[in-house]
């Protein structure tokens, strides 16, 4: 808001009063406004379309493990059931579609929400950082998240190059404190949105996907931008990797950590 | 060995000769030599205390599941069974406990490796980044690791303060990729050992896991050098956090922001 | 040319045939191939238009300062002589005027080569990491290369929101490591092009440089863009800066290592 | 003053009460308390051991040139005077010596301030980012930390190996923040402390600088714990750097992005 429309003046008159979350309840209760929070359910919970949150009431306790009543978009993992297994699409980082069928981003996530939730797929119960410098306990529901993630996470795997994918994982840590810390209009989540655009102009294919159990588990993937190369990759006959190239790549590679041990020996240290 | 005793020279003949993965199991065969791979078994197996890995056979088409034959370590998720729980104590970041009783790191290793092998836990089936710059496609099965991991990290976040964590992850994944690459008793190593000896120092308590179905899910934390506090994150009343010091915080927090988005309006791109 | 045309062998005669660089120069002064380095000029140098390297000879020795010869883009700063100042002018991060004057950028390095040379500025002396892992001393010579980052520099302190700036820091180096690396046309390389672009975007404005005795210093900038606010900026009378909100900032912004310090004092460690 | 004593409370009078810089100079006058700075002398000033530093003023509009008297510390570079040349010693990473001469740390800065100076070395303008979000424009001078960073920088360069003084560049910057940001004791701070203390084992030796025109100029360097190797470095006769196997590693180096742009020319992007 502060960054879209300077000129209008952010209220919050529950902090700014110093108000207690009992109080803010009593008076939200006396002067009839409309809260899904009374003081008989003790949570704090904020939903939306990718999760769910729940904070507060005996979670405040980190030692006493989540009650059954806290979880809402995700089934017991525990219960026996037969697993669900389906394919995700991707292009250029984007999923496109499920099994097979184009949807729109809207119609995946609340698809992959269903049928992930269905399994037991995304429950996390964890103590984290608020901006503000308090720890806190929370548990999140985002079974479609998760499920996405994985699946996203392997193609990247397959058709991104090795340095690019271990800078964007700092970059992608970056870019996950701003959103959490509310930057999320930064001049520096704009320049890191850039960066993941070209990172991921080639994360395309499909992704098999098995969810049970709580898990989603990757077992297939492909594309036909993969980095992958049968050729390359196998010991068998008929390699076409020229594995004398090896010799030199390694005598060199560890160069510079053999000479500094042979100072170390020399040093005596 | 070429830091730790740099006189002596590293011998490849396999690799040096050029000899393919077939070639090789025949040479073993015909000079009686004693290597666990027949051409009968395809896999490319590596294991040790902390884990298994296995390559080639039909896990070369990256589009196919890994067939049941591949995993030793760990039992199938999906056969119902009671769920394991445990308590894993630490001092300083290291697991010096299982259940309250005190044990050094090989039996904890191994004890997990049995325990979270048993509920399925620890398997991963990736696409991965070979130092020479090959894609390849791996099975790893490291119960006891998984099982570890997910204890630790949680532990971490109730003890360790949030930009010390933030930074620890690119250091740790720079640790990571120094390992891999066989930079174990590299300099760059050795500082880095010395950061999260440091980082480490307060990363001491319980953490309860509960193994199941393949997943090792943290239920409790508890921690006697905790930055976890109860008065700090609660809203209630008794509240011991200033939350009118919010208000300034939050404001001049997002202040570059909007001092970038009102130029942006003002330039009106 | 591995990256633009693979299909193409590249033949790289005197590294794989061993020759010494003794060798190679005898071997060019009996082929009569052109080379203009002599077994009399003993430096082994490399020039383009960003640039002069200088190594082997005398720099062999790296406690012996460079001899005078070494020199030849750049006079030496310490004859008496008047300074030289000039306004460059960027749109977008790119350099585009000289004093006012509209130039494309090969006569930008051009005539800041020729001016900033004439004053002495652009000289390194320095031992680097060659790609393959030795440390070799080298002379370089850009003098319109380091009198515009100098500016360039500056232009983005005044343009740049902190935390982008911070991150590309880290970005850039990471850049400069991929184009020493060789590896130019690599898929990171193309990433981290767009992150600068974007980060770019409001890089417009003027620097004035004084270019005397060897260096290139900054005395005056401005941007129609500027994120520096001289209302924000003064303490004086009529400041538009709440500094009461400082208050609120500056506690909350301790707090985690306030917090932290109490436990130490706990721990009594 | 928050992290060695939490139980103090810190008191900012001057801030929390809303004075404006002109308010505080003229209630100090009226109150008669000692404060260096007069309505008359416009500059905020802060000085130590280590630098100075003046703001505000004139130097709040960014395009005019600092006046002469904002300057202390340093000399005018451009008066004509012969340079002087000096040895600064290290021993693991902090120096103990001038000219051969061991000195404690304070006489080093002293006496590096004081020759430094007297070169005109040492002297920065540059707008700078404040912690609580706003740009401001600040004169620097600190000769001897100046001189001390250029040897300091070299002799890194001459004993410690790439990967791990690539990695130090990102964490040093980070360790710059921290105390930049007013987070000294932060857990952070310490944990880098503890990285920069084994990354500086080896920074052992002798570095010869010339201070003249303003500038720092390394001009020779040399350790017993080195890792430049002449035999190695050379391209001369008798060399000792197997040049055979740089084919396999430059072949191996460029195969990642000799693969990604196969793809791309396939993919026809």
């Amino acid at each position: 808001m502060a960054s879209l429309a300077p000129e209008i003046e952010v209220l919050a008159p529950v902090r700014d009063s110093g108000m207690t979350r009992d109080k803010a309840i009593a008076f939200a209760e006396e002067k009839e406004l409309p809260v899904n929070v009374t003081s008989r359910s003790p949570y704090s919970i904020d939903q939306n379309l990718w999760g769910r949150s729940c904070e507060t009431g005996h979670l405040e306790d980190i030692w006493e493990a989540p009650h059954d009543d806290v979880w809402s978009y995700t089934e017991d993992s525990g219960v026996p059931r037969d697993p669900d297994e389906l394919v995700i699409s991707f292009a250029d980082g984007a999923p496109i579609a499920i099994d097979g069928r184009p949807l729109p981003p809207l119609d995946i996530i609340t698809e992959l929400n269903a049928r992930a939730g269905a399994q037991g797929v995304g429950r996390v119960d964890m103590v984290e950082d608020r901006l503000v410098g308090i720890k806190s306990r929370e548990i999140y529901e985002a079974p479609g998240a998760i499920a996405l993630l994985a699946a996203h996470s392997e193609l990247e795997s397959v058709c991104m190059e090795l340095d690019l994918s271990r800078f964007k994982r700092s970059a992608e840590q970056r870019w996950t404190e701003l959103v959490y810390d509310g930057l999320w209009f930064s001049p520096l989540k704009s320049a890191l949105d850039a960066f993941m655009a070209e990172a991921s102009r080639y994360v395309t294919g499909d992704v098999r996907l098995r969810l049970h159990g709580g898990q989603a588990v990757v077992t297939g993937r492909r594309s036909p931008v993969s980095l992958y190369d049968y050729g390359l990759a196998t010991y068998d006959t008929g390699d076409t990797f020229d594995q004398s190239l090896a010799k030199g790549f390694v005598e060199l590679w560890g160069l510079p950590s053999r000479v500094a041990a042979m100072r170390e020996h020399r040093a005596g240290r």
